[in-house]
């Protein structure tokens, strides 16, 4: 008898099977051309043809309005944290930043290298589980940018709203959830994320900018991360991922397919409420976040006897649920529920739990 | 009846047929843990033991000394042609470069936004197709390093010894020629690579960097790409492309089953100089390179008759030759024929030019 594998890996995760299959069957033979896609030159017009496909979903999916560019860099999301500041900090000397969670902070500690940096909120105080208030925000109206990040992968936490930045360009780091659910992109200044948990494999990040923010660049911005010249040269002033990205193409159009991102959003909040509800209807296991701002994407959980770790892990493991340990930083468990998880993953990862608390108690 | 095709792109490149048959094979489930490669975390254990293999290959194959150290960046070598002078230029004001080739140009252009650049010898008056002697060189003895490109892939020019810089730390882009032959890694302070043209898929640049080099950075060069940092971090600083590594330590092992460098450089001597005594002895067919410094890895040849540039690329690909296309900024056509390349692809193509040739007589 074979188990089914449900992997609830924070990142590189889980994709749609149907696109592994894909990508499995023309492997060899791509497109019956005789030869692999990853052995294709990146100025193919098949190639090129798949960087028009990822564009036009990506405009598809969030609704992009015309007066943003959409870039894809070969280079992971944690590039941009230096990025951001060389290419928006133009003739501002300093930038807003949330810190919600252990991404903003390693943002915040790399964005310092180049502007003064103000921190706006920070939930150092209540360990990352809460974010204040607007009321209590310190906005600064001369910031060139205001960074934040919408969704803190290791400590559970998502902003519930767009925060209101005035004219102050805001932008947003989602990683962990851009696709999941629906905003409004003209909010914002720029958004970027790395592809490997919602997109596609890892190594490739799109960020989405509004067209007056790309020529603000420091001489010293190197070339490849550019936003201008990244622009004007589409996204391939360099050799790309090419398989990275055409694998990506694939998982933005089983996106698509499945309705898109309203759909998708309202199986992302099923699917958490879900688990949610479970936890906090249980005396076994305990999540800390503030429900209003607990994550949809990522689900951290202790046990409340914190020894049971390990055996609840190895257990997990050998009934098909893999990938629940928490990140290193804060311990104990996490359950990464992206778009690609089927609502059978969780409701299995519940009976689980629920059978393991059985068995303990 | 099915052609045999040969891909003579100039990258991303042909990779092994067994590499890539090998990849399909597994590509839904890793060694029987349930999952794709593409899905599994970069702190796995079992993904840790792919990045060990890679590096210990690479040990293994160039023989590296103990004092170097074997870094790997989830981004295009392009990205280097920045961070080579936010790494190394420490105190001092200059660094020196050869300008042999497009490539060797892109990285003057990018070097000179942090340093003053001097070149050591220029190449553009012969339009690339001769590096000037030893004896006329212009090494500026103060110089934080100097650089050179190896092989110039869009030109077909490729050095035929390591240049002797005395103290001054050399460091050499190989991109398109890094595993194609022995050399002594002890001349370098530090070689590099794109991994999509003799390694696997782009998206992946490979550093081996004389340790002493690693903590000279900037306080601007970003933590993604500083060199002691990714020492430090064992090159998992962020989540790499994991698929990617994967897929280059597949190809890795394939070159050590080959008999390593040293028997894939003696086959790659005899492809290329098939191809080039073919071209020479030919009244229809010419390569202007300095034979002393004609590239194994790339052959661009032009017609005599460049009005059947379209006709010979046309038929080529009909007989399963694909890729042959000249770069944009040359024209022409250039066969690339690196480590993955079969000597049959290298005397297939000769007899169809031959054909062709004849055809046109």
């Amino acid at each position: 008898m074979t188990t089914t594998v449900y992997n609830f890996s924070a990142g590189p995760a889980m994709l749609p099977s149907s696109v592994l299959q894909h990508v499995q069957a023309e492997l060899l033979n791509y497109q019956s051309c005789g030869i692999s896609i990853m052995e294709m030159s990146h100025r193919d017009p098949r190639f090129l043809k798949i960087m028009a496909h990822m564009e036009s979903s990506i405009r598809t999916l969030l609704n992009v309005p015309d007066d943003y560019s959409v870039l894809f860099f070969t280079a992971p999301a944690r590039a941009q944290f230096s990025m951001l500041p060389m290419n928006l900090l133009g003739d501002k000397k300093a930038v807003d930043y949330f810190n919600t969670g252990l991404w903003s902070s390693v943002a915040i500690a790399e964005a310092k290298r180049y502007a003064n940096v103000n921190i706006v909120s920070d939930s150092t105080s209540n360990q990352f589980t809460d974010i204040a208030e607007p009321s209590i925000w310190n906005l600064n109206p001369d910031a060139a940018y205001c960074h934040y990040t919408d969704n803190e992968s290791v400590h559970g936490l998502e902003f519930n709203r767009v925060p209101e930045t005035g004219n102050v360009p805001l932008i947003s780091d989602m990683t962990s959830n851009l696709f999941t659910r629906e905003f409004e992109l003209s909010r914002f200044g720029m958004v970027y994320a790395g592809a490997q948990k919602n997109i596609g494999p890892a190594g490739l990040t799109v960020a989405i900018i509004r067209d007056d923010l790309l020529n603000r660049a420091s001489s010293l911005t190197p070339r490849s991360f550019n936003y201008g010249i990244m622009k004007t040269e589409k996204s391939i002033d360099y050799t790309p991922a090419t398989f990275t990205y055409y694998v990506t193409s694939l998982v933005l159009q089983w996106l698509i397919d499945q309705g898109g991102v309203a759909s998708i959003s309202q199986r992302n909040t099923a699917k958490s409420t879900l688990l949610y509800e479970f936890i906090d209807n249980s005396d076994f296991y305990v999540n800390p976040v503030t429900a209003a701002y607990r994550s949809r994407m990522n689900v951290p959980f202790m046990l409340k006897e914190p020894d049971l770790e390990n055996i609840f892990l190895e257990q997990a493991e050998n009934a098909g649920l893999l990938g629940l340990k928490g990140h290193r930083v804060l311990g104990g468990m996490r359950a990464s529920i992206y778009n690609a998880m089927p609502i059978e993953g969780v409701t299995t990862l519940i009976e689980f739990m629920a059978d393991f608390a059985k068995s303990r108690s």
